[in-house]
């Protein structure tokens, strides 16, 4: 019952009215022979490939789940031949480097990509996710000869990816970790420890799984700058990089979880595994840091793509579904009750979704558009912006998200807690996404603490001068400037505070981030009604963004007043009260 | 790994301090012979009960789930017997008809007792909850020998109970059900169609069951005006009160569903079933709505035992879990990490979770006040206030339950999305509250339309104006006054604006609800630090109260500004652009 189409229409307004993208695609020799119609044509394949041959296994992956049989994983029916239309298609290297056999296209119809895969089927897009990752990894850290052998294989799916960063003991706190690495006299290392939580460390997609993992070398100094990063093959290449012997490690067990049933999430227990270093000794972390961003981003973009199914399946349900009397009268007098739209309560639920995920779609476009200048052009304001905008992505998209998908269920009332309907499962999924690749709580400390605090709020600021309250329609002309000038007063404060108090930013940092992302989020919705076209599709925009003023907006008023609050209010409870 | 334990200081706290139940319990003479060591003994008992009996089959019941085989369902192992403890420990007739071999005893701690069963097993509760709504809807609608013959049974579980309202086409709208009751000669009736979403509809842990059963007789008018209550019995009581033939009904299947798995949700297939009249034909929606409002409270009493489940095990495994480093320099310096609770963050979400349910454990209490002096002193203001305050309780309550079970699964980190902590079960447990027995929605649309249009805001005013800022500390006396102050103006503008608006009420329901629940909240909080003793535990009440007042007081400010949207924003957009 979980039907996906993708929001075509959405999309190329995105890109072509609003973000204006061919004007980048200008600029960028990369790109130059890149244009709207090839986008359209992706995006419309892409979509094909999401509605059709994706989300048909969603439901039907997380009823099965995944198996695990002394150390093999079966996925769930349906998976491989998914994954393989997937990743034969290209789909995994379309923003991959071209030396390599990637498709080089552009991260901000990446973007759009990514959205689609994650709402057509999260557990299954996981499995490429994590291989893009691992690629765009390798590409920056890794020797020319782990370029050459593995991005080719990474891109095409034929072997697939995986992160091995989290023990038992250490999750957020990288630094402890205990798994080690020996030196060996062929000048490789042999790995030993013991890692949890390893997204598809084992499965049947793919003919070999690529680990990269952080482990200590001898007598490396403490803490995070004592981690290197190493390439851990299952099966060990060999000279023509076909998979050879079988690597000294394997999956432990796999993890009963709440959602994404359909990826397989294992204990990996590398026992004298070999492993290649990727880059020098002591420097894994920045490499590691290098997949975490793509992550990041992309985890964000799961949320996003969640709040997209959730909309979908309420909006269709409410308009099905009759029940009750508008309170203007019968709507539908002669059926048996008016449908769930006529309700106001429903309404706010389906406008909250919609205008929380349509503003992370084009906040989403827009990180895209960053990196893309950062990476192609060397932009350094981009690539400043790129990092400011990348732990508000992954939380704030992640967390609206999961608030669209309880909302939508709530929509279906009853229907929306069994699990026939499916949309029970898009809350279980989308859940993870405000856990892994760093929770949000850790994403709210870098952004205050790296991204606000260390420059004193510079890259935000530059980002808040370039609202311009003049292009916006009139009606949203004081609203935006009341809230951009708000978010500018408490960023003030902030670092002043912060200063002196070093509780501070981490008591209020969870507040920080969500009072940037609704104000960036009211940004779009003034510059999505100043350039919507006078159609249906226009009118619907201009609405939704008279909803977000009104009704979602609103929130920064309360977080503004959260922040103002003394740190002593969290630190004071002395340890053994609570 | 789901341990509970019950937080008897607080519950003596709230009664004997805050509430000082004493002074009541003088002035109802049903409560005469009920003093401060019974009350104390009592929840000790229920305690003992919950942590000991109920709460080492929750996660293995939720694990196994009920099983539906040819009608028949097994109930997980371990509940049979929990559940024969409870009933015949006589809780389920706690707060019953003495007459009746109820126990009578006092509203005001049947809330603490059930928050306890709630948090310690919801799915099991779930069985015993329906038991005595139903027994109240018998008690106060039934014939005299209904009662004789069903209050006995269903207060000692030997027999259970269960309400049938949904129809796979009528779920909020009950004025479009189908099934139907055919009045037969012997002055009985004949029952006949399908009710879905039947909790405890079919189960093994009772000898009978006991459905109150809505249906239209012949010639009955449209709509909810037509409805009429039937005692539906599994097993036909024969004269002597024992269970004698099989009834002709019997669950089609059992829903599989998102939480509650160890409570059986049939589909129940009626076909010419005995029916016994409740009351007056016609007259079963005033009936039904007895039980209803009972189960209201219970619902939201879920939510508040869901989060102080949740704080429970958020704060156990933060203080074990060693991650990072104090932002105040290292706490444990001869450690590999600080605890989780040095951080500001983890602290934040803890101190939500907290605050958020000790405030509503008042709120809790304070209903049962009222309900108790409603029905043993006829006091037509207690009354009125507890209708008031039913749908908060509901609504309120169970969404902060949610939501605090979801702050909790974060503290966890990824440890929270496995099943192993059992922290992700809290979620999906908690969820249904939100939707079963109303949704939070239609509590809504029932506080702002019934219980504060109706009036003018009246009742509710009467209830604010019992707050005392003099009686509370001065540090919290201007921010009490302002939020008392900010709800009188919102709800006297709100009166106005819905007069002539007829989509208004509709469509600021919920951000209504969530200001006037934030805000007595307020009130509490100031309160409870105005009479906090001088110790450790009210220590952290005070650090609690100041909490509050920073942190989640600053919520009114965003549904006050909310509200103050026009409804255009929420009914501008045409159904066929949703």
């Amino acid at each position: 019952m979980l039907e996906y189409q993708a929001p075509q229409r959405d999309f190329e307004f995105l890109l072509f009215e609003l973000f204006e993208v061919e004007n980048h695609w200008q600029d960028i020799p990369a790109f130059a022979e890149f244009g709207d119609d090839l986008a359209k044509a992706v995006l419309a394949e892409g979509g094909r490939l999401a509605a059709e041959v994706m989300a048909p296994v969603n439901q039907s992956g997380d009823e099965e789940g995944c198996r695990w049989e002394d150390g093999a994983v079966t996925t769930p029916a349906g998976f491989k031949s998914a994954y393989q239309e997937l990743a034969q298609g290209g789909w995994l290297g379309l923003s991959g480097n071209p030396e390599f056999e990637g498709q080089g296209m552009p991260k901000m119809l990446g973007c759009l990509l990514e959205e689609m895969f994650w709402a057509a089927n999260t557990s299954l897009y996981l499995y490429g996710t994590l291989s893009v990752g691992t690629a765009i990894c390798i590409d920056a850290h890794g020797s020319a000869e782990q370029r050459a052998l593995y991005l080719p294989k990474l891109y095409s799916g034929q072997w697939s990816g995986a992160m091995g960063l989290t023990e038992p003991h250490a999750g957020t706190d990288l630094g402890i970790i205990r798994t080690k690495a020996e030196p060996v006299a062929d000048g490789g290392y042999r790995i030993t420890g013991t890692k949890i939580f390893i997204t598809s460390g084992e499965h049947d997609l793919a003919e070999n799984i690529v680990h990269l993992v952080l482990a200590k070398v001898p007598g490396a100094p403490a803490g995070s700058k004592g981690i290197s990063l190493f390439i851990v093959p299952k099966f060990l290449p060999k000279a023509d990089g076909s998979p050879g012997e079988r690597n000294t490690f394997a999956s432990g067990s796999i993890e009963h979880k709440m959602g994404i049933r359909g990826s397989a999430t294992s204990v990996m227990n590398f026992d004298g595994a070999v492993g290649y270093l990727v880059g020098e000794e002591n420097q894994g972390l920045p490499g590691m840091f290098t997949m975490m961003n793509y992550e990041r981003l992309s985890v964000g973009l799961q949320g996003l793509g969640a709040g997209e199914l959730a909309y979908q399946q309420a909006a269709r349900y409410a308009r099905d579904r009759l029940q009750g009397r508008s309170p203007l009268g019968p709507q539908n007098p002669e059926g048996l009750a008016d449908s769930l739209l006529v309700h106001p309560d429903v309404r706010r639920m389906l406008l909250t979704i919609r205008t929380l995920t349509e503003a992370g779609r084009a906040f989403a476009v827009f990180v895209g558009l960053q990196l893309d200048r950062a990476k192609y052009l060397g932009d350094a304001d981009a690539q400043a912006l790129s990092e400011l905008l990348t732990p508000i992505a992954k939380a704030f998209l992640s967390d609206r998200g999961f608030e669209c998908a309880v909302l939508a269920q709530q929509v279906f009332g009853g229907h929306g807690y069994i699990r026939e309907w499916g949309v029970e499962q898009i809350v279980r999924d989308a859940r993870i996404a405000q856990i892994y690749e760093g929770t949000n709580g850790v994403q709210a400390q870098d952004l205050i603490g790296r991204k606000v605090l260390r420059d004193g709020g510079a890259v935000l600021g530059s980002l808040l001068d370039k609202v311009d309250v003049q292009q916006v329609p009139e009606t949203f002309r004081d609203d935006l400037a009341a809230a951009v000038q708000q978010l500018r007063a408490v960023t003030n404060s902030v670092v002043q505070r912060c200063a002196e108090d070093p509780a501070l930013a981490g008591s209020i940092a969870t507040d920080y981030l969500d009072l940037v992302g609704y104000t960036l989020y009211a940004w779009i919705w003034a510059r999505v009604a100043g350039v919507a076209p006078a159609d249906e599709f226009g009118a619907g925009k201009q609405t939704c963004a008279a909803f977000y003023f009104g009704r979602i907006l609103p929130r920064t008023a309360a977080l503004t007043q959260s922040i103002n609050a003394e740190s002593a209010v969290v630190m004071d409870l002395p340890e053994e009260l609570f």
